[in-house]
């Protein structure tokens, strides 16, 4: 293996995920294909790119398009997804997603957990 | 809502993942509920608790621990997961996970590609 | 270069650092060399291990352990770093750094300017 | 605090920083304030703007532009970074920089290391 191609593979770069996400999604009743998705639409969002179609969004996952559509409508239906309208600089409208009401949820849901157990949200790392 | 609560989120802590597991899990055949227990398994390796047992991976999933099982033992049966002996300072043996055997098998997947398409690995971010 | 030495780099690890601290830093009063010291403090924190030694810190940096104490003192005295004491099961008691008061001082940075200028702090990702 | 300034602040983002830069800048001669400079950069390249200025890198530093400029010459004058010439779709040349020469080094540093005490490049996690 040439020297290039290994730094190109150590400079292929990283998704920082919260650990929030991966502790409290199976609570708020999200399967993993759903998060997996969830994931992937974090990672275009993070590289500005930040309404994937369900075609872009599949060929990374194992599962089709159509399947992809459905699971989007159905994490919207339920609140843990959003389509944002923006404007740009020139007036043009375009859509994004918005993970803000999956980070509501756990707040939401954090915030129930420590009124009824009195605990604390550290878990502090830096 | 208390502004140490505030700075307690924002503390929370996030993992690290990179994007070639994003990236390739679906063309090595990985379904998305195996590469969601991969994720939990590299973040655990992260916090320097390397080897979970499958209640504690389940308690954050929406499977079952038996299930949990199932899909480790699979997982290590496909080669995309490994279990490694490890010795302490005091020679006491340790078991770790270990995800060398993924990131082998992306590296030749891109490479098998690379020979195919003559393509490069690049996608460089810094 | 062997595969396995290609797969270990890849798997060394990396550090989620908030574009906060790279944003603001700046205007905070903290100087580069500052702001890498909290860098390795943070990343010893990720690692559990959130109380090194000037020694241990300044083996990493181009300064002395006597120039690492130095910025420690003043650091802690200008408030953006702060020592906590800690209490493990066996009531043991150990002394941990936290970044707390850097966070802290980060928010209000953020509304001081908001007030004035009516802004917003999102730059969201995801 | 209102919620939607709090779930901004949680989405505001994150850079991953590989473990390798911050355990070799320092062996390698590298400064603190040079390697806070090479740190904007890489967080620049992760936001897909892979040529800024150093008028905007000075905006997030404590020095000036007229310093940042100089310290940009001297980082390449040592090979530590480098300025790559790119074309785009529409064949129109654009310039980007590129960590790949500190990568390299890192990489030399760490075999000359092995061969030297013949340890090993693992402190993997994940």
């Amino acid at each position: 293996m040439e020297r290039s191609q290994i730094v190109a593979l150590m400079q292929y770069g990283h998704s920082s995920i919260s650990k929030l996400l991966l502790d409290y999604y199976a609570r708020l009743g999200i399967k993993e294909t759903e998060m997996m998705l969830l994931l992937h639409i974090h990672r275009f969002i993070e590289d500005n790119h930040p309404f994937p179609t369900p075609v872009e969004l599949s060929e990374r996952m194992s599962i089709t398009d159509k399947e992809c559509s459905e699971l989007l409508r159905s994490l919207i239906k339920k609140d843990f997804l959003r389509m944002e309208d923006n404007q740009d600089e020139d007036q043009v409208m375009y859509e994004t997603y918005s993970l803000t009401p999956l980070y509501e949820r756990i707040i939401q849901e954090m915030y129930h957990e420590n009124e009824n157990e009195s605990g604390s949200a550290s878990n502090e790392d830096g």
